[in-house]
């Protein structure tokens, strides 16, 4: 089963996710800088999902094309990446104009968490695809990104009740450690190349 | 004529149509948990709604894929079929809202049968374009589920008026008969390839 | 220069505009079927823009398929008609919200002018790209259907402040004429594949 | 790695954006061409990042086409563009809502400055990633209109602080300076194709 539909659909879903948020920041109701200074939360928040969703983006494009097909299985956990992704702008939301408030952070965390482990799910559901030995099997390794990223949104949920920036400080972590593009996958594909 | 423009047109519009229904998601007015509270039947609503767009995303892909070539009937019952499910966000919003009263849980199945309807337009359209004895005609076959979503569809409208739990039951149903894939044309299309 | 692009981001425009037109019909106030009599004015105006963005993407689709390459005029030709047929969901909601009064009637018709001459300076832009004997500037022809919309319109702007419901029956007949895809190009393209 | 999904993000994003300004057209109020008169500011606003919105799809279009691959670097400088284009509905809203009030003309062209440099970010990458002597390289040049459009920004910045209107006709002028399609990349291309 060809893949080239289910990178054009995930595209499409996470390009209207990314740009959504943006309706979040409503025109604000004065004419100065001050008037501003209410949305720069909110702002923030934007940001923060900007780069998860773009994260996320980047990963996915990456890891498919290190898949060569795709199954029903890849589908639905597909399908159940781009459920949790959509939530983002709610979460984003509540967050940003709320100030970062104790719940909405978490909750933010809570949609990240789920984010993380469905992508791990389809990792899987491709790797038990196309065989332990595959391109893809190699290069994701024993994904310790995954993993750190999984523990640290762990922490960052029941922290949030505490000091909601410390969660915060989480994800920006979280969120720099992903930055870098999975160059694992791209330096395996290169390396089975040159065999 | 190519089925290329069909699919990405129809990718696009689908893709909307799932990521606007969260829309729907406004951001609550408290900072707290109980704030949530009234959005969950508008989550659970979204939740069931992401999951019928899904399903025609999925069965949408595995048809084209069976098509080798499309007609201006065929670009027709598609726009009827985008139709329908453009109105899902619209229903969905609704019955979430008034959580799941009489009427507006009828008028989700009213959209879900015109939308099944519209399907099996273009499944019709399809096969008679491609003829009675083509992978797709061979795959579809008697078409047992479309038959039984549509009955169920018939049973669950009306009865929404009297216990609308047990309509939004039927619709669950619905929804775990096709949450498998399409996997006669799938298979269809592979013993094909080995003849 | 490729078209694969125009065609991708056109589909992705025009996919946005006949999605977030249904944004307008708002979740109603009741719960009962009454509730949803004041939302049949705007439904009946989504359902006729849903038509006329439908028929435009069919066309476009057509044309395109005709073109065997954009240039810099073309790309332009295809912003101006965006832009007017972005103007489609704000002139459909005003129509519908106030029941199909004078202006927003009339206003309707201007937009669908804009977009008709719009079309026809696209159509133009890749005649002359291609040449006077090219399959596109053959299977255009004289454009009858194009010639008689916009007679319609002309008629319908004006007759809009006197009998509203008559300028909408022009928008209707346009819809209908147009309703057939251009069956001109898919046969000439036959043809010429056939010598 | 191939360009092609990052198109296609990209114009997905970008078909987002230039749509969804359109939702700050809110219905007016009454039901004569007056009601429409407040909307005309919102309306030229429109029609002012429409085409600039338009005009980086275009350039975008011709850069990737002169571009044969992509890395991580260019991935990100991509996402940062559409990051700060993404910021335009809401600039525009504001603009636009504020009938062209001093802030708000001041917010509209940092968001455009940022806009420039990420663009040019992203040619800066493109071309460390192809090489001095690459198409792209000595297509892009000097890059006098990139120049020319950041110092008419930087200009208009502070100008709107005084006259609104003066920063305003410094946007239009770069608009039309970038109207006409980056022929440079264009005619290079066809160059290197002949020898």
């Amino acid at each position: 089963m060809g893949k080239e539909r289910l990178e054009a659909f995930s595209d499409g879903v996470i390009a209207i996710i990314i740009t959504v948020m943006v309706l979040e920041l409503h025109v604000p109701a004065g004419t100065t800088l001050d008037a501003l200074v209410p949305i720069i939360p909110i702002f923030l928040s934007y940001v923060l999902s900007f780069v998860f969703v773009g994260i996320y983006w980047n990963n996915h494009h990456h890891l498919l094309r290190a898949a060569s097909r795709v199954n029903g299985v890849v589908l639905w956990a597909n399908l159940l990446l781009l459920f949790f992704l959509s939530l983002i702008p709610f979460v984003t939301g509540w967050m940003g104009e709320t100030q970062f408030q104790a719940t909405p952070v978490a909750l933010y965390g809570v949609i990240l968490w789920f984010s993380a482990v469905s992508y791990t799910l389809l990792v899987r559901a491709l790797i038990s695809n196309h065989g332990g030995d595959s391109v893809i099997a190699v290069a994701i390794g024993d994904d310790r990104k995954g993993k750190l990223s999984l523990a640290l949104y762990t922490i960052a949920i029941p922290l949030a009740f505490f000091i909601p920036l410390a969660a915060c400080a989480c994800y920006v972590i979280v969120a720099i450690i992903w930055f870098i593009p999975d160059q694992r996958i791209e330096r395996k594909i290169e390396q089975r190349a040159e065999e």
